[in-house]
């Protein structure tokens, strides 16, 4: 189910209605995401006390339609204790109208995106739910999660589980998408179900929430760990499974492991139409410089929310090649958007007259070329405010690492969908889009990055090639390696260490920038959170 | 001390020095604050193995320094265990050359701006230290605040370490800054020395770091609960101690806390003069407006950077009032600051001008406002860049609560010192620099406020009068309560419910905000994390 953080009017009236379906098809029980009656993870909103009361309530309302079939729904619940954090992260199992069991969270994940001992207490003890027969292991996410050594917890829920003697084990998750992360939860799940023997319901969120996106792809795993069911991923989608027949089952996993480029292209479509509509926007508006990060931008937007819904503007300097306008025009017209062409060079001049005095004697330098980036997002920004549609960003990962990019300029946008791109990738995408035909003109695809911020300006004047910089990039900050270590892998020490002396130096940019859809294990944003006044060593 | 996040080298020959003079005036130990080394926090730098081995090298270049002294320092450690976080945050104890015992935190606080659980495992076991005759009681910052019911975690780590019957208490500690803080802090370490009936030594860190300051005021306490020694605040200090001779020290207690003002100006000044300072810039550039906000900001600049290192940029449009150039002119004189002025009309006729076909036949609206506020950005960002001296933010926490400002327009800047104080907060601090004489002129202080963005402007116009506003904005964020709970405090529903949900609605413009100086326990950033799309409720 895809739900909106804070929604517990809205939620409620979702998990009715499936409930509903659910009992029509003869289901003895339904089993919500984690946390489904809010969203994962509504933050600090936890800490008001009239949001938990809120979520009480909603549950209540749920719980009366819960006659005649099983629910569990994911809700926070005030944990009563005399000491601790006064919330639990709970599993509720209503039936007949009331809220009959209640299981908490023992593994709280504080690392990466998560920080959930900011609000809950672990569980402290664990029992069985009994229901109809079948003695059910109900976990939440990562609960599971504590398999491989070396684990991150000390103890494992599961194992405590299993002196109770269940024979199905249900897990209501809240797991995140990442390109690389879809494999490895299949992985963890099915040998889960081989660890224990035992069946294995998985139902997992689906939808974005801002920056975070979650793919769905519930599963039933047989106690043999084959993936009997997989459900959609990146939409809603309800199955019914018997989990006494499930040995027939044959596994039709997806393996959206195997194209990346297909994956990560409908995560950030999920994304923009999520941020749009739970937002309650439906146009969006894009800076089209003719390059390829504008270019994917419109043509994913196009897809999210149609291309009539995209208006494109142009805003050539004196510095832009005539292929520009031209190129990003080819696109607009190729796509079905709307564009204007809007010159700048004006606005710039007037900006230059206003600084005459001041800047008297002074030789040009970056300040130019940031006037010029930031007239543009003035004037962008401008035509948001005007036509209340919503400026996105488009900037990638491997400039936004680097710094390449003017603060209040290039860097304006509500928000930003490939921000978690490495340019390398960037090209991938885009020529993903055209497996069917062009869509983005092979002249974009083409031409040598630049940001025509002055004359025959390229990006590898002041950036080494870009599958360079990328692999570099990787190693800094996915793996989070240092300077030495990249070296000792075969790097260039002097670019290596230009390279991350850059990404250190512009996390002030980074702190001031839109919130960036997430695709990889480590985006920039609350998963990697570096100081910004500090001393690094490069 | 003040220290550097990351600064190993420096803050190891910091130490190093601090050890050579307390060695030189015969003291037995010397004690430095939590995570001294690299200081507290350098967020996740911790999870980059090459940091965490360069802490370790830094470490034993103090053991070194620490022959016939002891040495209480601390350090991110490798935990070793096969489960778990891979870190304790330890407490090192040195001696004759060596590090010859560990001491890891039991309790990790992970809420507010704390993140501990993120990185670090909490203590297994906790041990008591045995130097010289004493058998101390070692523990770290959030060890000795489990004290009062509710309790927060389950077990207090001193309650164990007196089964080992210590007779000395010490304490590393990295407890930060707000205004009212000091009086809870210095009132839970009195209850514990009376708990347990021990002296205790309380080092705090001092200086700020990016966003969160850190006060000082390190302690000593005897076993009665008398605070004999309390060290300076915001600035670094040193004192010796003789522990068996407490009981004749009298109580000199600074009481800052009766003193706001004082206070809040001080910790304000040390946030100014370590951003600067630490990020390696020497001159501010200031917008002035002639309001009050930018007014208080120059002055504390000044005050913090010297005047002369202080450049005002008076911007007028053809709405300014008259009074706005003359009072900012004023104020810079009075101050002795270089300043000019650059009138914004040009700029902003040209970006009309280039949008005047797209924006025919429709009304003026707030576009052309923000229009004003932007252009003014581009400007100020301009002359940061020629020049090379870093723009300040003027905001204020009123009006950044609302959504009273323009993103990428005057939510320009590299940091934002007032950030955290209310509009009424602003006067008092601002009435506060004038009491030894006028330094910010009566004009600015009597006006009535306006963004002057249109004509006759006032901010009253669109928001309730400021020491209304403020007291709702108090109780919704820094009590937490809701809309419900404020109305039931007698003030009008349907004002609360309007502000309620500005607040809410200006998540998306806080987001790409600049860093606010903390001076409240519940300042924007990462104090009050909220989402962004979600559905609150009003």
């Amino acid at each position: 189910m895809n739900v909106t953080i804070g929604d517990l009017t809205g939620n409620a009236a979702k998990c009715i209605d499936r409930i509903g379906r659910a009992r029509s098809l003869g289901a003895d029980l339904i089993v919500f995401s984690e946390l489904s009656i809010c969203g994962y993870i509504p933050k600090d909103m936890l800490n008001y006390e009239s949001f938990i009361e809120r979520c009480e309530e909603a549950v209540k309302e749920v719980a009366k339609a819960s006659q005649g079939i099983g629910v569990l729904i994911g809700s926070p619940v005030k944990s009563g204790l005399s000491d601790g954090k006064g919330l639990y992260n709970a599993a509720l199992f209503l039936h007949d109208g009331e809220i009959k069991a209640q299981f908490n969270k023992s593994l709280l994940p504080t690392y990466d995106i998560f920080d959930e001992y900011r609000y809950f207490e672990p569980a402290r003890s664990v029992e069985i739910l009994e229901f109809k027969g079948k003695r059910i292991a109900v976990t939440i996410c990562e609960d599971l999660w504590n398999l491989d050594s070396p684990q991150m917890y000390p103890t494992t829920p599961m194992d405590e589980l299993m002196k109770q003697k269940p024979d199905l084990m249900v897990n209501l998750s809240g797991s995140p998408f990442s390109y690389n992360h879809v494999e490895d939860r299949q992985g963890r799940m099915v040998r889960n179900a081989q660890k224990y023997d035992l069946p294995l319901i998985y139902v997992n969120q689906v939808g974005a929430h801002t920056d975070v996106l979650f793919d769905g792809g519930s599963m039933f795993i047989t106690n043999t760990g084959v993936i009997a069911e997989e459900l959609e991923y990146f939409e809603e989608d309800f199955e019914i499974v018997d989990v006494d027949k499930h040995e027939e089952l044959l596994s039709h996993s997806h393996n959206f492991r195997d194209e990346d480029e297909n994956l990560i292209h409908d995560a950030i479509v999920m994304g923009i139409r999520d941020y749009f509509g739970k937002m309650g926007f439906k146009k969006a508006l894009i800076g089209s410089s003719g390059g390829i990060d504008s270019a994917l931008v419109h043509a994913l937007c196009a897809v999210a929310l149609g291309a009539e819904n995209v208006t494109a503007v142009m805003l050539p300097s004196k510095f832009s090649s005539e292929g520009s306008v031209k190129d990003a025009v080819q696109l607009a017209e190729n796509l079905g958007s709307p564009y204007h062409i809007v010159p700048i060079n004006g606005l710039v001049d007037s900006a230059d007259s206003a600084l005459e005095e001041m800047f008297h004697g002074m030789p040009d330098d970056v300040t130019e070329e940031n006037i010029q980036a930031r007239g543009r997002g003035l004037l962008l920004m401008a035509i948001s405010n005007k036509l209340g549609v919503l400026l996105v960003n488009t900037s990638n990962k491997s400039e936004t690492a680097v710094g390449y990019s003017t603060l209040y300029g290039d860097m304006c946008g509500g928000f930003s969908p490939i921000g978690d791109l490495y340019k390398t990738q960037v090209y991938a995408i885009a020529r993903y889009m055209n497996r069917n035909g062009e869509v983005i003109p092979e002249a974009i695809l083409k031409k040598e990055p630049s940001a025509e911020l002055r004359p025959d300006q390229k990006d590898s004047d002041s950036l080494p090639e870009y599958s360079y910089l990328d692999a570099i990039l990787m190693h800094y900050i996915e793996e989070q390696k240092g300077w030495k270590e990249i070296v000792d892998l075969g790097f260039e020490e002097e670019v290596v260490r230009k390279v991350v002396k850059m990404v250190d130096r512009n996390e002030y940019k980074r702190f001031q920038g839109s919130p960036i859809l997430r695709i990889s294990h480590r985006a920039f944003g609350i998963g990697r959170q570096m100081p910004l006044v500090a001393k690094y060593y490069h």
